[in-house]
């Protein structure tokens, strides 16, 4: 059978979790796109059902609804969609009792789901231990979030949490915890292997709050640029404490 | 006098420079955004015209149209736009005799203008002395372009140029050239202080032609994600070259 009718239930509570308050009561997100939703695959996501256009092949194994073109289409963000997208349920978020040993990537306030999704992508591909999800950040599993992430969203682990509170649980854990700061300092002292980075909102920082519990750094610059993008910010600061050897120095 | 109409021919020899084309032809480009405006100013870029929605104060000393909001919010892509917009004269992107001593980053075929303009902020930001721009790559000078550059595509020289044959003159003048590829080398040699970086197109990274003129290399990764975004992996690399600490070690 194959679902011709934008007005379908099936299809009509797929496309309510374009909204934040739909995925967050729900627990499910949809991703879009054939890579993506191959990848979620591989990536042992829990897959509810996958919506296909007609015609092409959907991965083997799950739940599966056919759709036409444009049935397809009123499901995407993407103007053009490729030819696959999905339901899947949403990783529990809850901070762990104990942190994972590594480089945890705490995100305060982040509005651009773009910069969000980047950063858990370049997060995984370094080797980091997980990303920290500050409550009021845009939210990395919104149909954007997701295709900025490239699926890294499976990859590593997510948390989401209060995260003054947790950064004081991280350093009970014996965690430096350290954030990007206009009035820190340009030194960064050695850190050991449990290490939690804090990147700010894109206009102003990171809040009070958090910053009070984090040593505050400086990162030099020499160009007339006022500041980096908080992606780029976080892409340096993950090499510099991932690969360790450049920290001492600066 | 206050402009009132969208069809006025001043508005809408402005809101033209949306387009490409008229961008190339007219050597002109629209910039929109208080602080952009302002930043362009400080900047020393050229500024023809400058319009202020009525009520609100413009930078002195430019040539000021004043116009209501409906009529701003015609000329500018931002759906909630401040109180300025700017035609700036576009810098001369024609590539030098002798290019600068430093870090050059060439972009190859990059399609995303968020990322091109991410670039130029990064290398502006940690100091490298010119980015290279490819023929087939996003529009710096697109009002996307220079908000995500956030105005620092006046702050360092910005050349255009046909890449494979710009690569050669920069190895003539002793440039090291070197581009992310995923059949290169995971190791680094000593690079002097005169470096070319390739970025390559989001998705099929540095096309053949260029990245014969380039030494290979791999960034090792460990994680599961396939590859970084393109801004980021300029980022960690511009950081690595300009800082030098750590080339030799990777």
């Amino acid at each position: 059978m194959i679902i011709t009718s934008r007005a379908n239930e099936t299809i009509k509570s797929a496309r309510v979790l374009h909204r934040a308050k739909e995925r967050k009561e729900s627990g499910l997100h949809l991703i879009e796109g054939d890579k993506l939703v191959f990848d979620a695959v591989l990536s042992d996501a829990k897959i509810v059902r996958i919506f296909c256009e007609e015609g092409f092949l959907p991965p083997e194994g799950f739940e599966t609804v056919f759709v036409t073109r444009q049935v397809l289409e009123s499901l995407c963000e993407s103007t053009t969609p490729q030819h696959l997208c999905a339901i899947v349920k949403t990783p529990d978020c809850t901070p762990p009792q104990s942190y994972p040993e590594g480089l945890i990537l705490c995100l305060d306030g982040l509005q651009d789901i773009g910069n969000v999704g980047t950063i858990i992508r370049t997060t995984d591909a370094l080797g980091a231990a997980a990303v920290l999800i500050g409550l009021d950040t845009a939210d990395a599993f919104s149909p954007k979030g997701v295709r900025a992430s490239m699926g890294s969203c499976y990859h590593i682990p997510i948390y989401k949490g209060e995260l003054a509170s947790e950064l004081k649980r991280l350093k009970a854990q014996g965690f430096f915890c350290l954030c990007g700061h206009l009035k820190g300092s340009e030194a960064l002292p050695k850190t050991g292997k449990k290490v939690a980075l804090v990147i700010g909102n894109e206009g102003n920082g990171v809040c009070a709050e958090v910053a009070n519990e984090c040593y505050l750094y400086r990162m030099r610059q020499q160009g007339r640029a006022e500041s980096l993008n908080a992606a780029a910010f976080a892409a340096i600061m993950t090499d510099r404490l991932i690969n360790g050897r450049t920290v001492a120095d600066l």
